[in-house]
């Protein structure tokens, strides 16, 4: 049965050969079962040296300051600019990042994803020198299609802002909007001078972020079914590969490890416990997540 | 080209040529616009002479009745029981219906999908003598059917509660539990003695009920794509329709009138303008939407 599993970039070993007993063992789960998620920053495509998301931020800041440099003397926007990560931490990456997403308040859904995508068509890593729309995982395309081939739903829980992964998630990876849950932002329902009515950005979070057991009530509430595979990277995703592996049906955990400094990055993430934060890939080993080596177990890490 | 389109149990005259049309212009429009949201109480299925959730309520309040008669006292289900419309009017059914939810307090999404999928396996609708899951409207089923094979991605956003819908909607209308939209119930995310995660229903409403124009608001952040068409039978569902057909894309609005007092119901729906409430038909032709008459355009309205 497995023989027909198509995973080129995904070298032999012991995570290659869990998937493969994974996509067998789900045969016995009934469709509207098969549900997997997956975090988008770290686990489908690069984050770093800097979330994608921020940098689409930063140029829309950019672009601000240029008419109106005095935009630039706020705070969190001096600190955002300055890239200088003191700066950063002594601001909080939070309130900066509800200030940028605050330079579209007012703009319609469509203009803000029409933005969206033109940054993804042309901008480029700042450090890897590829355009960033390739910077996804070719390993996690392989493991999405064979995913489909098996009838699931795929799906993307990630803490970055709900309606710019959405922009892009139908070309990236054929997830369709509704199958994106993020952090959100509110809208403003009204009508323009004729009556016709509109939605336009506010300022504010709808909720909280969609990090740690935010992810999983926003799953229940916002997808309304549970996962039996959860793949993610930091200790934002542990509630929702936990949730993911508390069933007696075929389930997986995928935990990516970023180690792979030639290819790509390499640093740690790290979980809270009761008693102190560990490396995300010590909670794995403990929790009995499979553990995926950029290094050891992708033989390709991004698309040719 | 439509003349492949099968709906038998629409009647020909103006509303089944406006679907037609309307079908036949969609040919145009990109598979990732093709969208379609139902409203579903009157609109996909029978809500006279109680919502179907509330009968499920209703039963679950006189189980919990059957074994403490005190919670019977409570004024919000002493008005629920009494069927009297006056004392339902005078404690108001938004607070009826959150005491209601209030039952299922604690209870896992898995629990709760249980029970409300028991309900819709074995209850009998009060006046037509059918099982209740057989009072679902064929037209629309044929309607979606087509929808379908055309690609379009069909939702349900209702003003009732999210996971009831969700939990028969794969059953009745082959809508996955990610497509449905309604009024949500927030959820707390915790452990069990052993540590396992799960969540628990709360007696909270996240946001407000989704009724007007935060079914607009809510389509946008939690599907992320702004329908083509939309369907309805109420005030309730006036600013989804006006949103749908706020585009310079083939476009349609559906509005079911209950005028069928033989086969159904005889019932007008209203709309609040500013002046006054107005009938939701009278809305409707206002607005240039297509008026679905029970008694004039079904042939058949129930499945055989």
């Amino acid at each position: 049965m497995t023989s027909r599993i198509s995973l080129p970039s995904w070298r032999p070993g012991a995570t290659r050969d869990r998937l493969l007993e994974f996509l067998d063992a789900v045969r016995s789960v009934p469709e509207t079962d098969r549900v997997a998620y997956f975090d988008n920053d770290g686990t489908l495509w690069c984050e770093r040296p800097r979330y994608v998301q921020l940098e689409f931020f930063l140029e829309a800041l950019r672009r601000r300051v240029g008419t109106d440099p005095s935009v630039g003397e706020r705070p969190e926007f001096a600190a955002a600019l300055s890239g200088d990560p003191d700066r950063v931490g002594e601001v909080g990456l939070e309130r900066i990042a509800l200030a940028l997403a605050g330079l579209f308040e007012g703009v319609t859904p469509e203009e803000f994803a029409a933005d969206a995508r033109a940054f993804m068509a042309t901008a480029t890593h700042s450090t890897l020198g590829r355009p960033m729309r390739t910077l996804v995982y070719q390993p996690m395309l392989e493991l999405i299609a064979e995913l489909r081939r098996l009838s699931f739903t795929v799906g993307i829980v990630t803490g970055g802002g709900t309606e710019f992964v959405r922009a892009v998630s139908e070309d990236l990876y054929g997830v369709p909007a509704e199958l994106v849950v993020g952090t959100l932002i509110a809208y403003d329902f009204g009508r323009d001078g004729s009556g016709r009515p509109g939605l336009r950005r506010t300022g504010r979070i709808l909720g909280a972020a969609n990090e740690g057991p935010a992810k999983v009530a926003n799953i229940q509430t916002q997808l309304g079914r549970r996962p039996i595979m959860a793949a993610g990277n930091s200790g934002g995703d542990r509630e929702m590969l936990e949730w993911a592996t508390a069933t007696d049906r075929p389930h997986l955990a995928l935990l990516v490890d970023h180690d792979d400094a030639e290819r790509e990055y390499s640093y740690a993430g790290h979980a809270e416990t009761l008693t102190e934060a560990e490396p995300i890939t010590r909670t794995a080993s403990r929790l009995g997540w499979s553990v995926v080596s950029i290094a050891n177990d992708w033989g390709t890490v991004f698309p040719r």
